[in-house]
């Protein structure tokens, strides 16, 4: 059929209703207003609403509608159904959890990077994303004063559950494979514990022959004697010293810092030939991000073989986002490359690029450095300090008013922005208490069970971009009112 | 401190620059008149840019800015270094691997999930967040007719790999834990290869002592007789048939279809009772789109265990959305499940809600449910069918023209809208072919290895929401062109 007569499409009898551009621009004005007034009035609604299991999908159809909706009818569903039945971590007064802080650079970022839609799985499917992330990444090496050995070996992952379990597979990896160990302590994140059953170190989460979990002191800091022993016995009865140890920077619980430089002497002092040829890994998902301050940087990072920290937490950078960090990639890329003839290309094949599929647990990518590039090109260094040292700030106001008022005490000393405290009158006082503030609908915090003793702990922790002093000030009250006599 | 007096704010002094709604409103608007301008001019670029390795690198300065550069010249940068170096995976001309296909409806779900940036970990933490995907999934199983009993057990993944690999630790948890084997087809995604890596079957790509890869017909369908060969032999060797097999509906190569029925009844008639009691897990992740269409449902799956398939493949939903549905949750949360302390929560402890951290690799979890809510609710079932139908009809098309040229040959039969194809003239000359092609800068295709001989492969496969037949047409000619005498 010659090129020049007009070619009869085969299936002309099917289009699909795409939005035009012109239709994307408007409707995605509008999804954007309706953004700004969600964040406009977020304060004006209750942080967490009485939503009961079950009562959004009695409020949704059993199937698709027969007929497009139209886009009034989405609108007015995210109005009635969706907004009212969040739990709205954005809010002013959200102090639970650890944050999960959005900006408007960051969802511009996730705006740009939707719209683009690119798989960044190795530099050949779009080179830019994965050179923005190697450059953006370096240059957090020296904005949070990280060791020169992580430059040009950094990487965005989802969460850092997912940086654990790959700094395991590449501790396993380097270890030979096989049956490898692990120690954490009692106060890591449950994201060790899982990350181990997913490699296959544990059966279940209490199953303790390759996976050991040591007593920590009062605070939630790892004790470094006990440590020294369960090291000790795993040497005794598998033969070997453990392939990886986990250590905390920030606990969940309480904020405690392990002591890395430590940990590593320990075991240096009991490998043979003084020198321990494991995993060192150092998760400061949360606190990590005040070590754009340099008054909070992070001590020992030159021991550790990565690291993580999460912008998605407390650097205003939309959830997902976290930031790994590897001394040595050999292990890490010996762990998780393999390549089929359909992703051959002569970039890879040339080397000298970085493929970031070799460096996840998935192949495909979104372009996640955008967001992250805009936080830190708006904000710029002096701004997100002044965002990490306010929340400090306040929340060593907070924990005056905790020191200063006799029915309550500190469980632990107050880590940068965390404070956790109890009443003196017990676990069910504290507890109940809890309910209280939070059936407020005004603030919401959550809890811990206190290193030391188990007790019941309640937390706060700001993180929202939304929250000012007042809203500090008033949680307080709200606490110190409903706490009674 | 009474409260009726006002409590300075003990760090009125760092003010970080936080965008106003009404900021956000304005940048907003200008960021997705970005997209809607990148999205109309697609067209004219070329699909994939002729970028070397550090090109962008050098483009980028070594540390952030001093001080706030400004949104224009973000926006600048954005124009000038970000855009010009990507491949262009919505673009027109993009038929290579497969679609990662981006719609309006789909950013806009991403709009709106970056502006609630909620963190839907636990059903208590976002009640909307997971019961919208409860719902979405459960439309699902009626829109692709999937067996009922998926019903109420699905959740959203990033991408088909953590599904692989979440089935293989729930596999590995239905067997007791240990050791346990999985067997695949050589055509099988690399993600199999990966997840059998990181769940400690295998310690290199190469290791097949608990990771046996089957031969495939030529065509790239799993050799059922092989199949059995193969399970014996595991059988024999290690006492236990495979705890996993993971079967392709739609292999990356070839789109290949295996017989998921014929699998589960020869694993039946080597088991001890004539039941095999392994998981069949069903990796549709490409092809499964399809089944939204009657003449493209997927057969066999009452005899799957579990069952992905990707819209942000090939049904317009933006990277990244993987569905992934469990016939049985209880071995799933048993491999994935651990409640600290900080998580425990009234709704869990009563039962009767999903928390679907529980469901996932990560803890931590994106509101992804929004925009596979909109792409499904914009397009309806019809719209979405019209999209698959005349990508498929299309790609008939094009198998004409191969077919009908008698330097050609197609490399296996065409699987829905992928045509595997090759010239006589052998593996330098096709070659040469594919990147005379994409030299042109009009179109993109992508390779892969023949599974009958190994023979190099040109692989055409439309998926972008932007293409038109015309496209499809000039891919032709473009081809016919370069292909010579």
């Amino acid at each position: 059929m010659p090129e020049n007569l007009p070619i009869p499409d085969p299936c002309a009898g099917h289009v699909p209703p795409h939005m035009t551009a012109e239709e994307f621009r408007s409707l995605g004005h509008r999804m954007v207003d309706w953004v700004a007034d969600y964040m406009a009035g977020l304060g004006e609604r209750p942080v967490k609403n009485a939503t009961r299991p079950g009562d959004v999908l009695a409020a949704l159809p059993d199937r698709l509608e027969d007929s497009a909706p139209g886009w009034d009818a989405v609108f007015r569903d995210l109005d009635e159904i969706v907004a009212p039945n969040l739990t709205h971590w954005q809010h002013p007064g959200f102090f639970a959890y650890f944050p999960c802080n959005a900006s408007g650079p960051g969802i511009l970022g996730e705006i740009a990077s939707a719209g683009l839609n690119v798989n960044g799985m190795l530099w050949a499917t779009s080179p830019a994303a994965t050179e923005l992330e190697t450059c953006v990444l370096d240059w957090c090496v020296d904005l949070f004063e990280l060791p020169d050995t992580f430059r040009g070996n950094g990487a965005i992952q989802g969460t850092a559950s997912e940086s654990t379990l790959i700094a395991l597979l590449a501790a396993r990896a380097r270890a030979g494979g096989g049956d490898v160990s692990l120690i954490t302590s009692r106060q890591a994140h449950s994201s060790v514990i899982k990350a181990a059953m997913i490699a296959g170190l544990a059966t279940s989460p209490e199953d303790r022959r390759r996976l050991r979990l040591v007593a920590t002191h009062d605070d939630g800091r790892m004790d470094l004697d006990c440590f020294e022993r369960e090291a000790q016995a795993l040497l005794d009865e598998t033969g070997a010293l453990p392939a990886m140890v986990s250590a905390t920077v920030g606990t969940t619980g309480t904020g405690a810092i392990d002591d890395v430089a430590g940990i590593r002497a320990r075991l240096d002092a009991l490998a043979p030939g003084g020198r321990w040829a494991g995993w060192l890994h150092v998760d400061a998902a949360w606190l990590g991000a005040a070590a754009i301050c340099p008054e909070h940087r992070l001590a020992g990072l030159e021991h550790a073989d990565s690291l993580c920290l999460n912008p998605h937490k407390w650097l205003l950078t939309n959830f997902d986002c976290d930031l790994f960090w590897v001394r040595d990639r050999a292990a890490l890329l010996r762990a998780l490359s393999i390549t089929p003839e359909y992703l051959r290309n002569a970039a890879t094949e040339a080397g000298g690029v970085i493929d970031y599929r070799d460096w996840q647990i998935p192949l495909g990518r979104r372009f996640r450095a955008l967001k992250l590039w805009f936080v830190l090109r708006h904000y710029g260094v002096e701004g997100l300090r002044a965002h990490i040292r306010r929340h400090i700030a306040w929340s060593e106001w907070f924990e005056q008013r905790v020191v200063a008022d006799g029915r309550f005490e500190l469980v632990a000393p107050r880590s940068a922005s965390l404070v956790c405290f109890r009443l003196r009158a017990g676990d069910d006082a504290t507890r109940a208490l809890l309910d209280r503030v939070n059936a407020t609908g005004e603030v919401l915090l959550s809890h811990t069970a206190a290193p030391g003793d188990g007790g019941f702990t309640i937390r706060f922790v700001p993180g929202s971009s939304l929250t000012e002093f007042r809203h500090v000030v008033r949680a307080w009250a709200i606490i110190a009112r409903e706490a009674g006599g």
